[in-house]
């Protein structure tokens, strides 16, 4: 399906424009309550829906809560299955790392160790990220024979750490227990591919605690989400589409990175985002924007915070529409009902503008609301076949 | 799934009619609009929706518009994908051409040339059929050592060739370049599988330029869409019926038979379908009846005009139902809307209807109603599943 859809695909100007607010799915606190998007005032959002098509769409599986990872692969039309991601991956790509074929990446974060070598503070005392890019200099010097360690600052206590060298595999288990009052686990491989990496991980590790031996706080290290580059077809190649992401976050920046996406950067937030838009609008046909606070509020467990974010993120609406797009999807990734704290696995509503299109006249943007939309549940991967398909970019399958 | 839906189904003699409106699937003018289905007064069809079951349905996939063959494929519960049929076939099969296995078909455009060797006309000033006819006769004698070459008219300007011999293959490019003042392309092979009937081709093309050359406007031939038979299990052995095709226009007659249904010829309109139902009702219990001129009428942007074709099937409704078909299910191959002019993606409203079902109990029959329906959006192949299991023709699954 995924070759013929691709040999349908022709290439033109008309533009998309993906809206994402991160886990925007959400939750009533009480069963005769309201979501936190229901809850929300959003004029320009219920409007929009009034004239759009709307549903549910769910990114993996029914009952299955996404990462952020896999629920914007999913909206960026990629089988999350296809194309695992790892964590250290994401970590990698979003600090701009240029990992090469048959590199591994994981996730470092600084530690607090105590003299019997347990952990004491899995942050390091959250130390700033001026002193993490010093340690990671630190960590330079880390030297094995036949791999390159490679130690880059991502955020506060969080690193990124990249082997690279031959035979090398992700089959490493993480060393993070996520406990304190315990020691870190040894990089253990997980099958027999992942023996010299593991090796290669545990001499780090052993050279690391002696570098850091007087950089108290920051006298550990933890390694999570040991991770090879997936082989992912580039968006210019699989969907002819010239494709922006305008995202403030590292993360979602890395994964729009690996799907070939142009990664704008110095957009530290909304108003920078809707300026990027207008300053890029006439070089791409699809872009990425991406809200990331609608799902730290909801992990916050921040009902009305979330509320908020939402709120804000309606006010620029009328912004955005100016700017013409020829096809319109506002969504989220996955749900983080503020009620659960956490990702969870509830269907996300979207809606979606066109010339083209029947509009299900729905009186406003919610989960309920888009659950009577035309669309019922989508899987998550199809909604850029609609966006596609809706600017004019798919042919006729057949005589 | 396939081989174990096909080990339940049984024989029976309940009645399953299928009512096609080729394109019926519409889109508003404006978007506060109705479409072409939910603009027309259709007392008999609203009733009808009343009393049975309701959804949309998705031919290929999302977002992808599908053509007529594949679409009514998908119809007749075969999924298009795995029996690709080239637009060769279903010409020859539209004209009940006795394709064999091996053998591979073109569709042929007379048309008009210069002396340069330039097409003036890509449809030879629109000669009659009978004159089409008299041509195919001339180009009988195009002699091709070790293939055998076969052209018989089918409407206007338009034939169809065949060509039959061993090692042929339907990789081979169109002739026709769909432009005016410039010469054809020579029939190239697209794979090395290609090159004999490429060069079969290219002999008959030669030939036909002599043999034509005092025949202006039609002094010249086009060939698009060579295709082989493909291997498409009948009707009566996949799913235990014995289906009959009520349909006027030769390309709805070429899927049929393609699929082992019993066409019925001489059947110049919708008066003479009812007829022949009538005529035929006790020897079948799978009746095809196709209206091609909604999807006309679209495919012209004549929103009225499609209006009334659905009307005009709305009034004889009554009479499809006195035959008393315990299973009807009327809906359309793919959406034409008017305002589009062409195939879209936009899924299809369906209805069945049958002694023992959950009535939707919806006021009228559109788009926008059956996306209300319990259906919701529904795989097209599945349909016929849905009416083999409403006649009593699929045993229980497992003890």
């Amino acid at each position: 399906m995924e070759n013929v859809l691709q040999s349908l695909i022709v290439e033109n100007d008309k533009k998309i424009l993906l809206l994402v607010m991160d886990g925007l799915g959400g939750l009533p606190l009480t069963s005769d309550g309201l979501t936190e998007l229901e809850t929300a005032k959003t004029p320009a959002l219920d409007e929009l829906a009034k004239n759009a098509e709307c549903g549910l769409h769910i990114p993996i599986d029914y009952g299955i809560a996404p990462g952020s990872a896999p629920g914007h692969l999913a909206l960026f039309g990629y089988n999350p299955f296809d194309y695992p991601i790892g964590r250290g991956v994401v970590a990698a790509m979003g600090i701009g790392f240029p990992m090469k074929a048959g590199d591994v990446a994981a996730r470092l974060n600084f530690a607090s160790r105590d003299d019997a070598g347990n952990i004491t503070d899995r942050r390091a005392g959250r130390i700033p990220t001026e002193q993490c890019a010093k340690l990671c200099e630190v960590l330079g010097k880390v030297n094995i024979p036949g791999v390159e360690v490679l130690v880059r600052p991502v955020k506060d206590y969080r690193a990124c750490v990249v082997f690279r060298g031959r035979d090398l595999s992700d089959h490493v288990a993480d060393t993070d227990t996520q406990k304190t009052g315990v020691p870190p686990l040894d990089p253990e491989p997980t099958s027999e591919k992942g023996n010299k990496t593991a090796e290669a991980a545990k001499e780090f590790v052993k050279q690391a605690l002696a570098l850091l031996k007087d950089h108290h706080p920051a006298n550990a290290v933890l390694m999570r989400g040991f991770a090879e580059l997936p082989h992912i077809p580039l968006m210019k190649d699989r969907f002819k589409l010239k494709a922006a992401a305008v995202a403030v976050y590292p993360d979602y920046k890395g994964v729009s990175r690996l799907v070939g996406m142009d990664v704008i950067e110095d957009v530290p937030d909304l108003e920078a985002q809707i300026a990027t838009l207008n300053r890029i609008w006439k070089d791409h046909n699809f872009f990425f924007v991406h809200h990331k606070y609608t799902d730290s509020k909801g992990e916050d467990g921040d009902f009305q915070a979330k509320v908020a974010e939402i709120e804000k993120v309606d006010k620029v609406i009328p912004r955005l529409l100016a700017l013409k797009p020829d096809v319109i999807i506002v969504t989220g990734d996955h749900s983080t009902p503020a009620k659960m704290k956490a990702h969870s696995s509830h269907p996300i509503p979207f809606l979606i503008r066109a010339e083209c299109i029947r509009p299900d006249g729905l009186t406003r943007f919610g989960e309920r609301d888009c659950g009577k939309g035309s669309w019922g549940i989508v899987p998550t991967t199809k909604l850029i076949q609609l966006a596609l398909a809706y600017s004019d970019k798919v042919l006729k399958f057949g005589a």
